[in-house]
C-alpha cells in the first residue's frame, strides 16, 4: 500500500524538484559565511541507513492487520524510514548521516474514522505510542516517533483518509478528511469553484488535518485567515473517544472547544475531518513589488494599512538583509532590473526594503484595495517595482526548503524560525531575536508577513558555516538562544511552525504553569494511556 | 460601601427609567394574547422579602473582612437581595413574588487582583462557594447564587474594579480591569479617540468581565466582531493561582487557552483583567431601514451580503411577526409612515419583514459599503424606509428589557431566546424553533441580528397570557420546549446569552460528553475545591 506522494527521505520534495542557487548566489553566501562552499554530498543509499529491529510485539502487529488490512501495517525499512522524522534541521542531519534510530515500529494506514478509533484503542490497550502524520513537513519535531517510556511506537500515516465529504455551497463550508495534501484540497474545491485560499510554505505535501493540528498559517492568511479563523467545526477521535464539534458560525456556549483542537498537535486525539470557510475563486488577482527606504518605514506603513482595514491578502516585507538576500539568491530579476535603474537611485531606495502584495477578488475591489495601500506606500517613501517582482514571488513561493536542502549539503547551517508580538512591542522583539542570533550566526535576515491590527508576524532565516564535529549541538545552540530572546521580549515563541518537540519546553511562558496544568488535565481525559505523540506540545519533566 | 450603580433589586434598569407600551401596544398585545392585560403589579417592599439568615461562619466573615476591608464585606439584606438573583424571566418572577432565598450569605467586593486571588484562596480552604458578579445582567442564571454542597456562598462583585490599566494606541489594544461598565469603557475610550463597539442590550449595566466571561455579542457585533474575537489577552485568577496570558495578535503555540477563558462563566476562575482591540472612534455613521418583501427574502440577502465581504456594522432583519411587534409596540413613527404610505404599497412591501442596517466609519467606505448592500437588497425586493426608523432603533435600542419588566408585571410571560446555525440549516432552525414556542405560546416572533459567512444567529421574542399558579413551570415548559427543538435542529444552545444555569443541561449536546469531560478536568486543575460558581456551564450530575 502507497503512503501518498512520498518526499525523498532525506530531504524536501522529490527529486526532479531539486535546487541549485545560481552561481552569483553561491558566491553571495560564501562572502556573507566567509567561507567557500563545499561540493554537494549526496545522502547515503537507503540500504544503508541504520534502523533498529521493531519492537512491536507480533501478537500486536496482527491484531493491527485484523484491524486495517494486512497491506495497511508496513514494517519495510522504506515505510519505517520515510516516518523516522519531519524536515526539521537537525532531522535532515541525522537522516543524510544515515540515522534512522527513532524510526516508528511500523507504519499503520487506517483507511476510515472507524478504523482510526478502533487502532487508537489497541495502542493504549497494549501502551503503544501513537504518533499522527500527515504531511510529515513538521520543521519542529512535530512527527518525531518518540516513545515516551513505552515500549512500540507506530505512526499513523492519515494519507488513506483523502475524501472531500461534504461541500455545503450555501454555507460555504467544506469538510475534508486529514490527509488530503495542499494540491488536493484546492483541486476539490476549483472543480465547484471555490478556494481555501491556505498557502503555507510546505502547501505540495502538507494536509489539511496536519494544518488545523499544528495551527498554520499560510502565505495568504493576511487576507484569508489563519487556520484556526477558518476552522468551523472538526472531530477528534481520541483513545477515550470522540469529540464531534458541528460547524457553527459563532456561538456563546462556554469555552471553545474548536480552539481546544486546533493546535492540539496529534497529543489529545486524531482530526478526522475538519470543516473549514471556503471561498468563491477570486475573479482576480495581482502580485506587486515595492521598496520601502528602510524595514522600520515599511513596517509603519504596514501598520497603517492594515489598521485602516484594506491589507492586501498577501503582505510581505523584507528587512534590508533578506532584500539583500533575496536579490543574491533567488534571482527576483524583474526586481534586480528596477532597482538598479536610474529611477530607484534618484529616489533614493536602493539598498532598502522589498516588500511583496497581493490582491485576490473581484477586479473593483482589488483596485480600490489596491490603491489605498498605494497611497500608504508613497506616504511611507515607497516605490512600485510594478509586477514582475510579485509575479516571481508567486512562482517561487514553495521554493525555499528546496533551496535550504542544497546549502544544508554544501555545509551551511540554514534555518528559520518566527514569532509575533504587538506593533508597540515589535522593534524590540525584532533587534533582541536579531542580536540572540547574530552572536551564533554571521547572516540573519527577517520578513514580516502576517499582519494584524495589533501585531505582526517576525520570520528569521539564518545562515552559519556548518560546524561539521556537532552540527546539532551548533543547532540547538543558536536555536534556544534565539527562543530564549523571544520569550524574554514579548513574542510568542511560533506563529507559523508549531510546538512540536522543539518548543515544548517554551510552552509554560507562553501559557504559564498553570495553563500547561490545564492542558495536561485535557490530555488525561482523551488520552488516559497516554499514547498519543509523546514528547509534543507539553513539556517533559525533564525538559 | 456602595456596590456600583444598583438596578431595582426586582426588575432592569432604575426607576427613572421605567417604560410602558403606548396605549395602542397594550391593545396589541391584548388582541394578540386574546386576554386583557391586568393592572402593573408592584413589586413588595425590600423588608418584606423572605431572606435566610446567613451561614457564613463568623471565622470565615471575618478572615474575609481581613482581606478587604471591613465595608468591603456586606451582609446587609439589601445587598444581599441585590446579589441574589440576575435579571431572566424566573429570577424576576420569584424576586417580585418576595422571595430572595437564594441569596448569597454575602457580598464580597475585593479591591484589586491581590484581594481577588486572597478571597478565592480563603474560600477554598474554608469550602465557600464563590460566584462572580460584574453587572448582574444575566438572564441565564449565570449569577444564581448557588451552593454546590457547600455550606456558604458569597457573591464576588467586581464592582470596585473599574481602571482602565493600559492603552496601547500603536497597538490599538486596552487593558480593563473587569468591573467597569458599557458606559463607563465607552467613556474611558472616548476621551482618547477610541471605541470599543461592543453594544449588547445589557449595555448600560453589564461589565466588560461579564463580556468576557459570557462571550458576548453586542448589537454592532457583525462590523465590530463579537467578544471573543476581541480579546487578545486576559489574566484568570483562580483559586489554583493564575493564567495570565498576555495580548498575542496570533499564534501557533498549541490550543488557545484565550479561548478556554473566554466564556468560562465563573466557573474556572475571575477574570481579573482583559486586553481588548479597540478602533478609532468612526467618523461618521448611518442607521436606515428597509423592508423586505419576507424575512426568508431578507435572509436571503443578507447571506449574499455578508458573503460578499460588505456587511454593514449592524444588521438586523426582523420576520414578519417581530416587524408587526416593532411597529405596534415601539412607535416606529418613521417606519409606521413609510409602509403605509402608498408608495410602499405600490411596491408590495406591506406587511413585509423590517430590516436594520448600520454603517460607521469614515464616510467615504460607509458610503461604498452602503452602497453595496442598497444594490443587493434592492434585487431582493426590498424598499428603503429611510433614516428615520433607523435612528428611533438607535435610540431605542437598549430599551426591551424595560418594556420587559412592564408587560410581566401585567402578568404577561414575555422572554427572548437565541441560537445561531448555519446558512443550509438555518430556515429549518427558524421554523423548528418557532413550531416548538408556539405550542406554548400565541405569538411568536424572532429576528437576524448577527450575520457570518457560514450563517446566522436567531433571537426570538415569545409573549403568552401568565399562567398565575406556576408561572415559572409554565416558563420552564416552553423553554425547555425550545431548547431541543434548538439541539434537533442541530442549533447552537446560546449564540448571545450564554450556557449559565438554564443552558447547562444542554451543553453536553453542544460539546458531546467527552468534550464537557475536558472541561471538567481544567475545572478540576483550577479549582480543586469546586468552589467557583457552582451550577452553572457545566451540568451537574442530576440534570
Amino acid at each position: 500500500m502507497a503512503v501518498g506522494r512520498e518526499m525523498r527521505w532525506w530531504g524536501w520534495g522529490e527529486d526532479d524538484h531539486a535546487s541549485s542557487p545560481p552561481a552569483h548566489g553561491v558566491a553571495w553566501v560564501e562572502g556573507r559565511l566567509g567561507a567557500p562552499l563545499g561540493p554537494s554530498t549526496r545522502p547515503p543509499a537507503l540500504e544503508t541507513v541504520q534502523l533498529p529491529g521493531t519492537r512491536l510485539k507480533r501478537r500486536a502487529a496482527a491484531a493491527l492487520r485484523d484491524l486495517v488490512g494486512d497491506e495497511a501495517v508496513r514494517e519495510d525499512p522504506h515505510a519505517r524510514i520515510v516516518h523516522a522524522a519531519g524536515k526539521g534541521y537537525p532531522d535532515l542531519i541525522r537522516l543524510r548521516t544515515g540515522d534512522a534510530r527513532p524510526a516508528p515500529d511500523a507504519v499503520v494506514l487506517p483507511g476510515d474514522r472507524a478504523q482510526v478509533g478502533a487502532v487508537l484503542a489497541l495502542c493504549a490497550e497494549a501502551g503503544i505510542a501513537v504518533v499522527p502524520f500527515g504531511g510529515g513537513t513538521s520543521v519542529v519535531g512535530g512527527v518525531e516517533p518518540l516513545r515516551g517510556g513505552l515500549d512500540a511506537v507506530v505512526a499513523l500515516d492519515l494519507g488513506r483518509l483523502t475524501r472531500m465529504l461534504a461541500l455545503d455551497v450555501r454555507s460555504r463550508l467544506a469538510t475534508f478528511e486529514p490527509g488530503l495534501r495542499g494540491p488536493e484540497v484546492e483541486h476539490l474545491l476549483r472543480g465547484r469553484g471555490y478556494t481555501l485560499g491556505h498557502f503555507p510554505q510546505s502547501f505540495e505535501y502538507s494536509t489539511v488535518g496536519g494544518w488545523v493540528a499544528t495551527r498554520s498559517a499560510g502565505q495568504a492568511s493576511t487576507g484569508y485567515g489563519r487556520i484556526d479563523r477558518v476552522v468551523a467545526g472538526a472531530t477528534l477521535t481520541a483513545p477515550a473517544g470522540e469529540i464531534a464539534l458541528a460547524a457553527r458560525p459563532a456561538s456563546a456556549a462556554g469555552p471553545d472547544l474548536r480552539e481546544l483542537v486546533v493546535g492540539s498537535e496529534g497529543v489529545l486525539g486524531v482530526l478526522t475531518d475538519v470543516t473549514l470557510k471556503v471561498r468563491p475563486r477570486p475573479a482576480s488577482g495581482i502580485y506587486e513589488g515595492w521598496m520601502l527606504p528602510s524595514f522600520d518605514a515599511g513596517a509603519a506603513a504596514l501598520r497603517e494599512i492594515v489598521q485602516s482595514g484594506v491589507a492586501p491578502d498577501v503582505t510581505r516585507l523584507s528587512d534590508e538583509h533578506e532584500t539583500e538576500m533575496s536579490l543574491a539568491l533567488a534571482g527576483l530579476k524583474g526586481a534586480k532590473a528596477a532597482i538598479s535603474g536610474s529611477y530607484m537611485r534618484a529616489r533614493g531606495v536602493a539598498g532598502g526594503s522589498l516588500a511583496i502584495f497581493g490582491w485576490e477578488g473581484d477586479p473593483d475591489a482589488v483596485t480600490r484595495r489596491r490603491r489605498a495601500t498605494t497611497a500608504v506606500l508613497a506616504r511611507h517613501g515607497g516605490a512600485t517595482l510594478g509586477t514582475s517582482p510579485g509575479r516571481a514571488w508567486a512562482r517561487g513561493r514553495f521554493h525555499a526548503p528546496y533551496l535550504r536542502d542544497d546549502l544544508l549539503g554544501r555545509g551551511v547551517l540554514v534555518e528559520t524560525l518566527e514569532t509575533a508580538g504587538t506593533w508597540s512591542g515589535l522593534e524590540r522583539l525584532y533587534r533582541g531575536v536579531r542580536a540572540a542570533l547574530e552572536t551564533h550566526a554571521p547572516f540573519v535576515a527577517c520578513h514580516i508577513s502576517h499582519v494584524y491590527t495589533d501585531g505582526a508576524s517576525l520570520y528569521f532565516t539564518f545562515l552559519a558555516p556548518m560546524e561539521r564535529a556537532d552540527p546539532i549541538g551548533q543547532w540547538s545552540a543558536v536555536k534556544h538562544a534565539a527562543c530564549e530572546a523571544i520569550v524574554a521580549c514579548g513574542g510568542t515563541i511560533t506563529h507559523h511552525h508549531s510546538i512540536g518537540r522543539d518548543h515544548a519546553r517554551y510552552l509554560p511562558a507562553e501559557d504559564g504553569a498553570l495553563g500547561v496544568a490545564a492542558l495536561r488535565a485535557v490530555k488525561a481525559t482523551l488520552d488516559p494511556a497516554g499514547i498519543m505523540n509523546p514528547g509534543k506540545l507539553l513539556p517533559t519533566s525533564s525538559a
